[in-house]
């Protein structure tokens, strides 16, 4: 391969979001670490066809931005997330022909399919109401952070709706246990700060105050790791989702082992070796 | 499509069990919600093959019942089920062929199968004794109301057996997790009413007074909801099981396309409009 | 078959390992329980690639050292295990071209495949520091006993790799939740000993100087308890890992089928009846 073929290689494959304008939501970089700020907070930042719309080409845009290594979500005011508004999404879907209703599932399920597939990791800062499509991006992102006034409820089936939204059957149960799951999705009741930390869906509580600053910390601590590893990690973490174990441990050693032949190993080694911290870059 | 002739898919696949006289247990229905009482209390409710095979044939029987939205499952007397009896089902079994044994086992396990493909929520209301096949069908249960003097038992061990019964290795670990699913299945030993809860094994601890009660209302509260969308949701906790996360996401805007296609649905928004609750009819 | 026929298959899948004599760690063997000292105090008992390539062979023949019905795995001192040791194992890897360094991370993987693979369960008991390959070691163990002072760490992210060794995007969501187990591997960070109870990493946390004496009591309770059983359901829990719940049912109905057969069952029956306690003998 010639050199400008690989120059070729790596124009297709990376761009910068450093400066994307967002339409319908929030979006600021600061030293690689992106927050997007879900911001209608007068309707507790519920989302429409135009904000799923674009947060799904956003993430979907991220496993090329070089210059985003980690990514917060959160919702302004006392709120994260209402999820999809009933005037602007309920109403016009009722009535709708099954292939639109399709259509309209399907880009829901795309929003998280692309929060998977970014390699990276996303945390959640989950205050006040985290409802419908909110619960989801919460459920759908690699750690939250909450309060103990975050108000957690697969509200679907209050809607008429079965709990099979985006993914919540498959993903919920492998995070607080396929008991906890049925019930939340069956009955769509609330949960409260404290229980959603018990069930392991909340890392950490935090201050309401302190819960953005201390999630951009946690963002800025991964952003300062390994970030090639870190996006190795996470999809490990989604392709043994059904795999075996025996098939799962050959799959780790191979993606270790590329692991291994990165700078940033060598830099740990050397870094140690030499009593100081490393400074990784990501390659 | 002629109407005869979808009139007789509806009659070949609707049946109602609000009259079934049981002969092995308990039976009643009330508003939609059926309640199956263990009901051999100086024995702690213990199984037998007759009850196995009327269970089994009684949960086959409830994908055609549609005036039956949701299950309570409990014991008579103070105890939840002591499983197979030893008397009526270890002493017969002894010395079989294995053919003969696994006609056994297959009975078992058809009536977990069964519990999972009926699309109605099924609640256990464990107080006392619940071990052996009497852990396996409150395990088997969607949901599980407990009392602190709950006493959940996979005696199998202790009979000289394996843990692997009716499915316990798959489902137990998915809801408390692998490591106290291994410890439970290799000791056999009992785990606290406060250690089901703290698990994730049981939704609720109630006081035994009120036990049923508390899980008769969450019966009922089921049964008023969007009963035919509970149903898929139920089905795609089933299906997802062991699909990969994209596959899971791409089965659920299916799934959710056709619950957004339900009356319930336009019932729901509609009665958000008006400002007032909606009321769910199941299709 | 003739009988000598069948003596050729006894003697080729059945080894003693009670005078086994360990060079990279300590081993002894009471009562059929194996005890495994990783013993290298003064480093906190690092692995090297000889510890790692003798405890894989010797996990290897586990499955037909019938003296073997269970294993304690503990670290000398007051540690468990620091992992793989900086000079002795990173050090070297530094520069490996990636066929070599598959050559280690399938080393590695090998040993919990070897530990999953065995009959005998295996109990690690975690007292202070369990980091990097020491935590994957107590991780793919069935369960483990710790101390409040355990310090659990998948370190990898530390020294610039990625979170998914030898399984563990695989095995420990399913022991503590897909975001607990992101959280640890993402950040490297120690989980306290109540934190890795709560989270069902430890299924008890004991005195440290009670430590290895109350896992040595669960792996005796173990092994003499029905051991061609406990065989079966450890493979149960392997192979189910990615089954549908409906194909696990049938696999377990045959599964159970087998030990209805053994004489162990027929010895708890018998017992029963003459209401004394079986002694089980492992076949």
């Amino acid at each position: 391969m010639t050199t400008s073929t690989a120059d070729g290689l790596f124009a297709g494959n990376r761009t910068t979001l450093a400066q994307y304008e967002a339409r319908h939501f929030g979006w600021s970089v600061s030293e690689h670490v992106a927050t997007i700020t879900l911001n209608r907070p007068e309707r507790k930042n519920p989302l429409t066809f135009e904000s799923y719309a674009e947060l799904r080409d956003l993430f979907r845009q991220l496993p090329y931005a070089t210059d985003i290594k980690a990514v917060v979500i959160h919702g302004a005011g006392e709120n994260f997330c209402s999820g999809g508004d009933v005037h602007e999404i309920i109403g016009p879907l009722i009535g709708l022909a099954v292939p639109e209703l399709l259509m309209f599932t399907r880009m829901t399920g795309d929003l998280v399919k692309a929060m998977r597939h970014c390699p990276q990791p996303v945390i959640a800062a989950v205050d006040g109401v985290c409802a419908g499509a909110g619960a989801i991006i919460a459920m759908a992102s690699d750690m939250r952070y909450g309060t103990a006034r975050s108000k957690l409820a697969f509200l679907f089936t209050r809607v008429g709706l079965a709990g099979c939204d985006m993914g919540a059957c498959s993903i919920l149960p492998r995070i607080i246990g396929q008991g906890r799951a049925s019930e939340l999705l069956f009955t769509g009741r609330s949960a409260s700060g404290e229980e959603g930390y018990a069930w392991g869906f909340y890392n950490r509580l935090c201050e309401p105050s302190e819960l953005v600053a201390d999630a951009t910390r946690l963002a800025a601590e991964i952003a300062g790791g390994p970030t090639f590893a870190h996006g190795i990690t996470k999809k490990m973490l989604h392709q043994e989702w059904n795999m075996g174990v025996d098939e799962a441990i050959e799959s780790e050693a191979q993606a270790q082992a590329i692991c291994m032949a990165t700078r940033d190993f060598d830099r740990a080694y050397r870094a140690f070796a030499a009593k100081t911290r490393p400074v990784f870059e990501g390659d």
